[in-house]
């Protein structure tokens, strides 16, 4: 897929690596160790299975420090799964292609079109939109009026961005999420009947945060619904109004954060882990998959369950789980025993109280 | 974000509210207690913050009935959260401003057009759809053939309206929701394989309904599956074929309900609850967080945990859950001791029979 | 619905149904058993319901063999719920009506269009697709570049299949489904910061497969995403990176399946299950809604619970749960009890030893 050529000592100097061989040989793409053919690079994570590199038919690979030579040319550094990131993606890495506006996209008034843009053909944009340079707006995304988008954000197919909501820089939407739609807010009447209570907030979406397809991140009822630098969403996931997300947190598939709820940088979300509203996670705060939090979590925080609890308790009372029954069991014919025991107990110890 | 101006007394009279001080002065828009500025009214819920009013930098608060007297104007009420909805609203409503069917929009033949109607570009509309006054259609909604659609009704960008559909009036459909799509339904064969059972009803929502992004609402298999008046659903939310949902429900982020049940009014489901098919609950029901309903539930029943049981014997039984790996260690050295003293016992008891 | 008009004899031979009385009364429709009108066939799954049939108003009804005779015409099958799926779906089953590529459909260069083809309004099709026969593009629908849809598949409204995925024939994509996102793949480095690894496979989704609407189903890292034929997924389900599911398995609402994770044929996945990331499903197994999975699972298991174990296991662990407190309580007694027992056990046992 890659035009690109470029030689090992300089993807070598890109993630600080050590070169064995020849560090002259040109790459021009990248595969897994199986499929690898002339031109690619490929990547080792455990040392253990650097014999496999006998039978490999690409051109370098990058593995651990561990690994100290091979058959092929190499590129040996601390964390092949990094750097093997890394170089991936300047090897994909293309100049951006503006393609302009197409003349099947719509864009309202008052939205100035940077010099280097794509708005694809059936993409909407607004009215006072603020478009940053190399910004990629595909086929059958809404974007609203008054939104900012910062350069070279994406876009992808069937996006919708509402109103006044302001996205950062290099932040990637895939497709189908909703940015901006109105946070869950009602207040009930004596009769029972809800009364909405408008959601006048906004979505703001720091840099390099990449939001996964068919995600919703909710308005504030007022101020910003907030996702910090960095972090990295899942597909499915629900983020309430008022939330903020601190940086580079990683929120896996499904899971729901309620109202206003906090978390710090770094925090890790298992899939369809749920958080109540109005509570706080500390930094690092690591939840476990199908977790169910309602309470503030301290910085580091290791927890799992519904409700949750620290993560080793959890372990062990869910491994106990299973024997529940059984122990019911037990428990009932202990307490039988023990009566027993009792009643005759009161027969034979001498002086033993009538209670 | 107003434009309107309304004198405090106006606004009183709408919730039924008590003025203290000038209730001539002149609301223009509405704000949280810290943010608000000259013109805005704020709320405040809790009486025994209100000595915070001294701050204030707005025009005036609405309060509760135990707050007397303060530095700045009042409206008293049972129910500030209640009454700040009402207010806040009235004074964000704006008369409808019909721009019509835009050019870059598409309506299928026999759709009449009535003659308040905002249909934004790239939207679709179908054949025979009947569209109600003030609709508003945003971009990227796709609405399919014989669609009905109720006065002042929001189908929010990149909504989806499956064919034969009943939108009600002053329904919200936040944007990615699909109503409409196919039950799941299949008769297997003694192969193994999927017979898909024709989904041939539709989907009724009424009045009020408010139903959040990238929800799906199943049309029947025969019949309706219908979202009654005054039901506010949230995000994510997946309605199964032939369900009904009673008046002024609540139903939060990620619930999943099956084929064919039945929720009576005023049921309140927690975030990522799932409910089994062919079941019904009944009026008043609640259903914490990520629970599991398995059986009908009557009115006003009060429910937690997979699957679910009353919620005082869910709580403490999850409080418990946490203790579960020591008292399995517990009641494997009560076994142990009750044992010894057993067989001591037979020693020592007179008369007693060896079993 | 239907215009089709077909004898009972021949309906009958296409489930290789007995007919009891006249095989030559036309049926035109297909209803329920209790809203059936002249001309329709209804179905009958419980012969014990068969006095029913008395106040039957349609034509005839599809009876399981324990039904002999009844004041109707019948067809006796084996299994009258499958026998009806096909009878209603041949009732329904039009000829392909080619309405070509609307004026209002965007496709680019390179893709070719076949004899016979919908392309709605506001659909937008990449370059290079291949685009099978009677394939069905609905609005709002945005297909990528080097796609290729086979024979008969529909693509519902809103639907977003990414650039070079594959579509098998009569597949249905429900609206707001995406297909081929990127996979959710980062490599952490040392600062705490996510480098995006990326997403260069494809998506591959067999014959006959049917997803529901707003799922979304990930494009492999490297080699394919693959949905085996006859598979049948309801709405909001999450298919990771490299997720493999075989032939002819259901997967309810709002499952997730973690990346690389194999599923066999014939699995079935209750509503809100989450499997977790590289694990092996056989064929057949059968997981309890909102289970969560972290294990191989064996060909045929039937599993429950989070962690999951053995279904029948985990009903007896739930059932106790609700007595979890209660446990507590007889545990700490008995508990009490014994260490009262063995103190006195102490004193009057002659010859214990002091420990």
């Amino acid at each position: 897929m890659s035009e690109k050529s470029l030689s090992l000592a300089d993807l070598a100097a890109l993630v600080e690596g050590e070169i064995v061989g020849d560090g002259g040989v040109m790459i021009t793409g990248f595969a897994p160790l199986e499929t690898a053919e002339r031109g690619d690079i490929s990547f080792l994570v455990k040392a253990g299975l650097a014999d496999s590199l006998a039978a490999f038919k690409g051109s370098a690979v990058i593995v651990p420090m561990a690994v100290e030579e091979a058959p092929v040319p190499l590129i040996r550094v601390k964390d092949p799964y990094l750097a093997s990131a890394s170089i991936h993606t300047l090897l994909l890495k293309k100049i951006f292609l503006a393609k302009g506006v197409h003349e099947r996209a719509w864009v309202g008034k008052d939205t100035s079109i940077p010099q280097e843009i794509t708005i694809a053909p059936l993409a909407s944009v607004g009215e006072r939109v603020k478009l940053g340079e190399r910004v990629t707006i595909e086929s059958g995304v809404v974007v609203g009026d008054d939104v900012e988008i910062g350069d070279d954000t994406i876009l992808k197919a069937n996006v919708t961005v509402g109103d006044g909501c302001i996205i950062g820089k290099k932040v990637i939407l895939h497709s189908g999420t909703v940015i901006g739609s109105d946070g869950y807010g009602y207040a009930t009447d004596s009769r029972g009947f809800h009364v909405k209570r408008p959601q006048v907030g906004i979505v703001r979406i720091d840099d390099d945060v990449e939001i996964g397809a068919n995600c919703c991140v909710d308005r504030a009822a007022y101020g910003v619904t907030w996702i910090k630098s960095g972090t990295k969403i899942d597909n499915l996931v629900q983020v309430g109004h008022n939330v903020v997300v601190g940086e580079n947190s990683l929120i896996v598939a499904q899971v729901g954060i309620a109202g206003s709820t906090i978390l710090g940088r770094n925090v890790v979300l298992g899939g369809q882990v749920g958080l109540a509203g109005h509570i706080e996670l500390g930094n690092g705060v690591m939840v476990a998959a199908q977790s169910g939090v309602h309470n503030d979590q301290k910085d580091g925080a290791r927890i799992g369950g519904s409700p949750a609890i620290p993560i080793k308790q959890f372990v062990r009372a869910a491994t106990q789980f299973g024997k529940l029954a059984e122990m019911g069991r037990d428990l009932k014919k202990v307490k039988k025993a023990v009566a027993e025991l009792t009643s005759q107990e009161r027969q034979i110890v001498p002086g033993e109280k009538n209670d």
